[in-house]
């Protein structure tokens, strides 16, 4: 009678409701009542990402749309930037290396994120760069950057703003259109709620122009087709209709919950965490100014095993939460606030953590996590 | 209170057993207890596709897991040969042409496919073509050829076999090692009876060498980071948990009903299927000598408008079937015996197909196409 929650950041909760859509029957995506699912989650999708362009689906992990990303906005040799500061920073860097680009590749330490000021500075020095591919919530670390700010940088230079919105789609706020966002990549099954198999990526106008001009090898991931066929609102290739459908609804879910609102509950349960980590003794990776409303990752001490503490609660507890990648293996756990994940989930995942530390000879008061986030949530 | 019955070719129908599974809550991939389901469900389709190498998931349609063949199989330049005989063959077509293959493009009358001694000819043509692209279960026509035949043509040469078995694994009986096929493509959605999402790709040893040593671009569809990750238990990137927990099951499903004999009971149900449409003055579309086990194409006098049976078959009766594509637009009715369609859903079908031809001014007799098909069936 183990629970099985999944505090992890991506894939994350599925609430029961959306469960309930995916084991229904799927219907033909040749379909007018597929073309109908279509185009309400597009809409949906162009609202929570506020734009008025563009937005493709494909059948594909967050990796896909991001790929889709760099394969349409540049040819091979066209000079990029991309921006390292964690696990799926180093992603963009792969795959422009890939598609043979010629990426100047920006490092910046883990447990914080590019500022506007930098990226004024590396864009005065590559001002002949395509596109500048950063990361809004770098999930291995939960650092996110001022995305409105650096879009305030970059919107008036030739070069484009592609932002991997993977774990941050839903959680993080983002207003394309306004801010003067290029590319969005996101997908299914992070603050979207749903298992992962649907990329989604959005395009500006200035994008369109660009993947008309590349000259990439490309066919699954070329959003040429993508665009023509959403323009009989229809998809190039079979899509994954059952996440699809669910995603409609989930979409649904989202905006009448109110997405400011759940925005600001994100930021809340964020700050329960980052104020039940230090109340017993434990501190928060990212830096105060780049901590993301979506995850937190906590530094726990190596001595004490933070591998094997993420494995007790996950095979003895049913409570799944993440370890650290890269360089933070052994040296953090990371808890989601995102997508379905409430206050309650995050008490269930609060409390566990304290049982496990507890055992693992760690020394503090025990409830007092649970007290902190409980101060914060109800203020 | 309509069916929701699907006998489209793909999607095909989902067994509500496969539903419970898709409606449950998913786990963390990076988990051994999903490990034990990428061991158990690989293993699986290995034994469906007669292999003892690797078998790769990809989250992705069909068409990903053909592009997955052709980036990883040939480099730029490479002479390859592609072989057209309905609408899927232009698609490994297309993707050579993407990939700047150079592709010999072999076209043949929809409604049979290749023979052995074509393949013969076109490889003493082009003894230096690196692969033979071709369709098992050539969907838009319901034609399939002679696979082992082929094999045992190109198994002596330097060519290595492709083979898109996108709507045939499951249904038609494909042995990889023992005729030996290099690549078989496939996906969730069609014999393996669940929602699209899941794309598959199986390697030979010598598809193993080539794509080791293929130049071309790719990064999502990389196979040398599948198979590296195969070697972990694991996927390079974010697979489609909840599809590919689901495909567990209807592996084990398949397996346990026995191969063999389920392929006996497409092969059942499609000859009575033929036995339908010609009690009813319709001819399948298919020469007798290429009729495939998962599907039926029936030609339908285009003055009964067979666009828009299909249109009221599933708008007003529910009953979702296929239409044709390309030149057979307005000329077939398609209907699917795959998967997990029975000889009683087939009826339903037959009974549904009967209705709109009556009230279209078709001349027959009613329950004609029921009791034949019932005689095979029952035979």
């Amino acid at each position: 009678m183990k629970r099985n929650l999944l505090l992890t950041p991506g894939p994350s909760k599925v609430p029961v409701e959306l469960c309930e859509v995916l084991g229904k029957p799927i219907i033909h995506h040749r379909t007018p009542q597929f073309q109908q699912v279509l185009k309400e989650v597009t809409e949906g999708l162009k609202t929570i990402m506020g734009t008025s362009s563009d937005v493709y689906l494909l059948a594909s992990s967050g990796t896909g749309a991001m790929e889709a990303a760099v394969a349409n906005i540049a040819s091979p040799g066209d000079k990029v930037i991309t921006v390292e500061y964690g696990k799926f920073g180093e992603r963009w860097a792969s795959l422009a290396k890939a598609y043979k680009l010629n990426a100047v590749t920006l490092k910046i330490e883990w447990g914080r994120t590019i500022t506007p000021d930098e990226v004024k500075a590396v864009l005065a020095q590559h001002s002949d760069a395509k596109a500048i591919f950063l990361t809004q919530c770098e999930t291995s670390t939960s650092a996110t950057p001022d995305l409105q700010a650096i879009a305030a940088v970059t919107r008036s230079t030739q070069t484009a703003l592609v932002v991997d919105a993977v774990s941050a789609l839903g959680t993080e706020p983002i207003k394309m259109d306004e801010w003067g966002v290029d590319v969005v990549c996101s997908g299914s099954h992070k603050g979207l709620m749903l298992p992962p198999g649907v990329g989604i990526v959005a395009v500006s106008a200035k994008a369109i122009a660009m993947m008309e001009a590349s000259s990439n090898v490309r066919f699954y991931f070329d959003l040429r087709k993508s665009r023509k066929a959403l323009a009989d609102i229809d998809t190039p290739f079979t899509p994954a209709i059952g996440i699809v459908i669910a995603l409609n609804e989930s979409v649904k879910m989202l905006l009448a919950a109110g997405l400011e609102k759940k925005q600001e509950y994100y930021l809340k349960m964020a700050k329960a965490v980052w104020a039940a980590a230090e109340a017993i003794g434990l501190k928060v990776y990212a830096q105060p100014a780049f901590r993301s409303r979506g995850l937190t990752a906590i530094l726990v001490p190596e001595a004490l095993n933070p591998k094997k503490l993420v494995k007790i609660m996950r095979d003895t507890h049913g409570i799944t939460m993440a370890g650290g990648q890269g360089d933070l293996d052994g040296k953090i756990i990371r808890i989601a606030h995102m997508g379905a994940v409430d206050e309650y989930d995050l008490l269930t995942g609060l409390s566990c953590i304290e049982k496990v530390l507890k055992e693992a000879g760690h020394k503090f008061e025990l409830g007092a996590s649970l007290a902190a986030a409980q101060k914060v949530l109800n203020s």
